[in-house]
């Protein structure tokens, strides 16, 4: 029915929001959250991560277009843009906000930024880079902070924040920035019509992934459970399931 | 006379295994070894460092086409498929031995996958990724246990068991799965005569590369000696050789 | 005028190394510099971080050919040789000064070498690379030691010695060995007009950069100040500035 998903947006991000969204309510909280603050415990490889993400996602989402063509060049084009707006007004929002923007936040808001650009960065061009980028970054934001915290499930790496709201807002925005009205590649495109198709995409996958991942979770309970012992998770997953430390400096 | 060693498996891999078994028997055992644990000091730079080879290996055999063509895509696709198998290989195989599946032993089973598909990449299709992954992995795991604990000597980076034994498997397995037989592109391979042709370029490669590396290793040690002194050694070669310490946390 | 200055040796490394060298005396010494030793808090990270960005300067340099062809090769290859050949010196100087090579250094050598390779890396051939890396590396060592501590500033990242010194030895000696005498791209170049337009572009850009940052410097100074407060240098900018701390081991 002519959705737009060009990177997998959808299929990837909003599948993987809505799943995290299940998995984080049916697994439960962490013992001592939110009560115990626990940030990551090596800020420095965050960001090493989130540049190495950021470097394969040019591959990931210019590879979508299965040639070295125009169309490529625009969506590794846009795979810039999108998540230094992001990146850019996270920052800025917990500036105005906290009163300090963290390297933590940066990288989050470019994750965003870059999950958000995902379904629709073959088919938008810098304008539609900037709103998307822009939009996600202020809705993920939200999701991570009251959103989290009103419903109370503890969603350890933002998955549902992050990658569901960011792919959830591309993939809706795509069927506005895809018009020639934005740059975009649609040149005769009916907005009204695909703003409609994109939503019913959205919304039908994230409803799918919601039964399939409750029910898998179920059986997966049924046979060996979902959480680990107590004192395995007082101990940690590192020595009580693989037996390692992270470190032995 | 027609070998089989697409990006280097023989040149790379068996040279390195066999003059590292040479080196770590001359060189002799880390003081304290094997009654002291010596578990890698930073397990998450040690995935991080597997991940960007693994990355890079794409290059390497993709690479080795020469060309853009379907030889090079084959050759990045079988270089997923048998690190793939053998790192799932090697985590269930410690999960049955000993209880739990460990990161290392994901990575270490990773890399055996690689270094066996490199001789094979531009020849093998799917089928003779998964076997030689399948068979590397297996022999790589017993190498770097078995085989080491009776023979005695310290491969601190197990280059023998992994580098050496997955070269090996994979220099020659490929003779028998580069016939059109398992997908592999010799239309009309004449297997029993390929197999011959591998076993003699990899037990000669090997026996060159033990020759080479004692002789050379003979040489080093009467100009400069082999080994630190023993309180380098204690205070370890970052200080005594660099005055360097790895962290300043 | 005909300037050489291929992936912007003249407008990336000399424009950073003139404003760094601008900032660091405007903003003067950290707090303790140079009494109290402050070695890199990571080693490793920092010879990781070498690698990356070696990685990535083979896309800068090569791709600054805008095309698949033997220029962008031969910038790749010289852009292997030129920091291999700076990080050897290096290490060969500390080893012969100090008595001991360090990993820090190797890793400074090469990026000494990396951006002095940057502005010929289209216009030289392997002579050219091999000089330039090693005429950088020479220099770099005795701006990072002897310059530095001649006239007083706290350089922590020594960009003024290792991208400004690297740069300008780029730019100037490209008007020497881009001439087809050296296996450069210049058939018939008139080696001392070229090297005159190097100069030239060299010392106008590094003046153009002193007086602007200078400028910039001074507005900033006026509004916001050029520096934290004792306390929160004392406490880290990863705290005061961004409420995180790097690492939570």
């Amino acid at each position: 029915m002519g959705v737009f998903d060009f990177a997998g947006g959808i299929v990837v991000h909003i599948t993987a929001g809505i799943s995290a969204l299940v998995a984080a309510i049916m697994v439960g909280k962490r013992r001592g959250y939110p009560e115990t603050p626990m940030p990551p415990h090596n800020l420095a490889m965050a960001l090493t991560g989130t540049g190495m993400l950021w470097v394969g996602w040019f591959g990931f989402n210019g590879g979508s277009a299965l040639a070295s063509n125009g169309q490529a060049s625009m969506a590794v084009v846009v795979t810039q843009i999108s998540p230094c707006v992001a990146a850019i007004i996270w920052s800025a929002i917990e500036w105005f906000k906290v009163g300090k923007p963290s390297a933590l936040g940066l990288a989050t808001g470019a994750v965003a930024g870059l999950a958000a650009i995902t379904p629709a960065s073959g088919n938008v061009g810098p304008v539609g880079a900037i709103a998307i980028g822009a939009v996600s970054s202020v809705l993920a934001y939200l999701a991570v902070t009251v959103l989290k915290q009103k419903f109370g499930y503890d969603d350890a790496l933002d998955v549902v924040g992050v990658h569901g709201v960011g792919g959830l807002v591309g993939t809706i925005l795509v069927g506005i920035f895809a018009s020639s009205l934005f740059g975009g590649s649609g040149q005769d495109l009916d907005i009204g019509k695909q703003l409609g198709i994109q939503v019913i995409a959205a919304v039908s996958t994230a409803a799918y992934c919601g039964v399939v991942s409750f029910s898998l979770l179920k059986i997966v309970d049924g046979l060996v459970g979902l959480r680990v012992q107590e004192e395995d998770e007082y101990a940690g997953l590192d020595l009580a399931e693989h037996g390692e430390v992270g470190y032995d400096l």
